[in-house]
């Protein structure tokens, strides 16, 4: 079977699809690894009991079906970026650095150290997105932050380098240069049709149906036209929306029910995969602007990013996203 | 210690580098691998005796100090891209696609399954540089080929699948567009300063000297000012030369032996870490370019991308690149 190479018309990056490299799904599939992980580690700092571990909590919300809190907020204990510093440019030789603004938080999502999505219910989801969208505000509403990246590293293919379930938060005070080159073409791409080239893909996707995986009144689900690997899944709101800071309450649970139910289908039909998702959010100073569109990102980790791709920037995905939305959608 | 962020001054990309995550050198290691390899293994198709398994044998270099060949050049069993197929874009609704035109070879660079860069003579990579080059120069004569990425992946964490020693050349009918970008900003440097950004990069670090870590006549080796990761190097031609393959004789010893230093350098300072290397080089419509300079990138494999990299394209690194080359240079 010959190659094909695709467009993500989002950012016009190509990514090539080597079917004769494919894998079959199952053949990603590894040994089930939960179950040896115990409810409480006396060595974990997001435990019950083991608070002393932590710098500091910053928010805790509760769970109105339990007595014990349901998400807490810490800060990173080794922070990426720090507030405390300036933003100051400073010239070394030829070269420019700067002090390391930001900040880095923990969002710890269960106080149970081994609970997995399949656990989980709607409700505690909508928790975990509350205390997202909570931080994602208050952080975003001090002028000297221009973005926030919000994410999950889910196994250890992912980075995730502590097991109890949990999220990042890190803020930058500038904007990266990656995530401008996305909103310019975003920008370009407006100028030239007048409409927002996410909401084009959301309304050409919902109508295709062929990538679809999940789908409630307010979110769609979809393995992207040039997914970059294999089971990469956008979470989209069907209404235009450019920052993730103004999703509404109606949307949240909506969201949440998404995520859930996204979640549990790659666990369950691919036997728990490593994963990292990252919310895609514009710049807080382009969050009202109408040719921006925030969505949720999954990106599995079953395949090894290798020379090629670290030297061309395009990715080779052994499979194609209509068999990847089959194999999630067959019961 | 505070982080830092530094701009990779031939990118405008930024990294972060974060000493208060860092490990130490030491805790990069990890238990030696080889030895358990066999020098010859029946189900390898790159082995001497196991001709069949190959689709064929494009080149066939030899080794003057052996009767036995030391490098052949067959294709991927497994191409990412082929030949025989038309470059046109194709409609798909709302996207762009193509068929996927290129060629993607394999390079095996010695007859022995289990030879480790200590085990090799700069004479046996002399060879393979050689033969890295006359695919280059075949290939880049075509006048449908416009990129070619040469690179080279080592361990299981890089990506490689087969352990026997072997580069990769994959040959692309487009120029990616992070090649694009990249060579866009060393054009706009060029318009402002009438200089090219890796010679002024190159001049820098010879004079200033805290990242290099090999140096001769025509090459120099150094950790990047902005490294993405731990232990990141990039071995320049001095000269100002924009595509590898007017690479000349006398440079071709020069640049083998340093390859060959840096990689055994790797290899006893940090125990065979996994990585992945590749050329970057002009496209072949910009290769006489006085804005553009190849160079070998290694980037080894001890740390995870993870969320927020995916998210912000940036990086987080958590050693700083002189402590790098320190301890590459401590004897």
């Amino acid at each position: 079977m010959k190659s094909e190479v695709r467009q993500n018309k989002a950012t016009g990056e190509w990514v090539i699809y080597a079917p004769s490299r494919r894998q079959r799904p199952e053949d990603f599939l590894k040994e089930a690894r939960r179950g040896s992980i115990p409810a409480y580690d006396e060595t974990c700092p997001f435990c019950v009991g083991n608070e002393e571990m932590l710098p500091e909590i910053r928010l805790e919300m509760p769970n109105p079906a339990r007595t014990e809190w349901q998400t807490r907020v810490v800060p990173n204990k080794f922070p990426a970026l720090t507030p405390e510093v300036p933003k100051e440019r400073i010239r070394r030789g030829i070269y420019l650095t700067m002090p390391g603004y930001g900040h880095h938080e923990v969002i710890i999502e269960s106080p149970q150290h081994d609970r997995a999505i399949v656990n989980t219910t709607v409700d505690e989801m909508e928790i975990v997105v509350e205390t997202y969208r909570r931080r994602y505000v208050t952080l975003m509403n001090e002028h000297e932050n221009a973005m926030a990246i919000l994410f999950r590293n889910h196994g250890v293919r992912s980075g995730a380098s502590l097991i109890h379930p949990h999220s990042q938060l890190v803020v930058t005070g500038v904007v990266p240069r990656h995530i401008r080159r996305r909103e310019d073409e975003a920008e370009r791409y407006f100028d030239r049709w007048g409409r927002c080239v996410f909401c084009d893909i959301l309304n050409f996707e919902q109508e295709d149906r062929r990538r679809v995986v999940a789908e409630n009144s307010a979110f769609l689900a979809f393995v992207p036209f040039a997914a970059e690997v294999p089971f990469e899944i956008w979470i989209m709101p069907k209404v235009h929306q450019a920052g993730f800071g103004t999703i509404t309450d109606a949307q949240k649970s909506d969201f949440a029910a998404t995520l859930h139910e996204v979640l549990c289908l790659l666990y369950s039909r691919l036997d728990d995969p490593d994963y990292n998702y990252v919310i895609n959010s514009a710049a807080q100073y382009r969050a009202e602007e109408p040719q921006l569109h925030w969505f949720l990102r999954i990106r599995t980790r079953l395949v090894t990013r290798a020379g090629f791709e670290i030297g061309s920037g395009m990715n080779i995905n052994p499979s194609l996203p209509e068999s990847d939305a089959d194999f999630l959608n067959q019961m």
